[in-house]
């Protein structure tokens, strides 16, 4: 059976406040960067069925390792810094489909 | 490489206005169904690393299929009417594996 997305990506997006024990996504940048993934496959004309999908999700919960975001069908979860880290994620895994070794966790 | 989590489902929450063109899947209970699917595969002792995680999800974008769902790495989509249907799919396809034809979109 074929995915609906040829690659679904998902976000965590969620926030704790900033006395909480656990680190978060969202205290680490990941609405922008989810943001900018977003827009940056919009404008690659990569977006949509049977293409790219870039969601938001609640959290993964790989918080010690965030901020994280996981990749299906295949699988592959990453953690990222800025918009150069996202860029090499799209650039070669979502486009080249070669996953980016040095950012999987 | 053996998926972080078994199943990953990832319930879409989004909420539209009352007035808006398309459906969304948060006015159609999928909060309720989110948090009833999470607190039965707790109660059944099957989260976490290596089992199963219900996750939040924004916009899935099969608006009109709404309320929707999808279990990944498998990449099956569901929807669903009430915890009937939920408790089929944790039941079959979760927990014996066997994906539920009759609710798939």
């Amino acid at each position: 059976m074929e995915s609906y997305y040829k690659h679904h990506v998902f976000f965590c997006l969620n926030e704790r406040g900033a006395d909480a024990p656990r680190p978060s996504c969202a205290r680490q940048g990941a609405e922008a960067m989810q943001d900018y993934a977003k827009k940056r496959i919009k404008k690659l004309g990569l977006s949509g069925k049977g293409e790219i999908r870039i969601n938001k999700a609640g959290c993964l919960d790989r918080c010690e390792e965030g901020p994280v975001l996981v990749v299906y069908p295949e699988g592959v979860w990453y953690t990222y810094v800025d918009e150069s880290d996202i860029d090499e994620i799209i650039d070669s895994h979502l486009v080249r489909g070669e996953p980016v070794e040095r950012l999987m966790i």
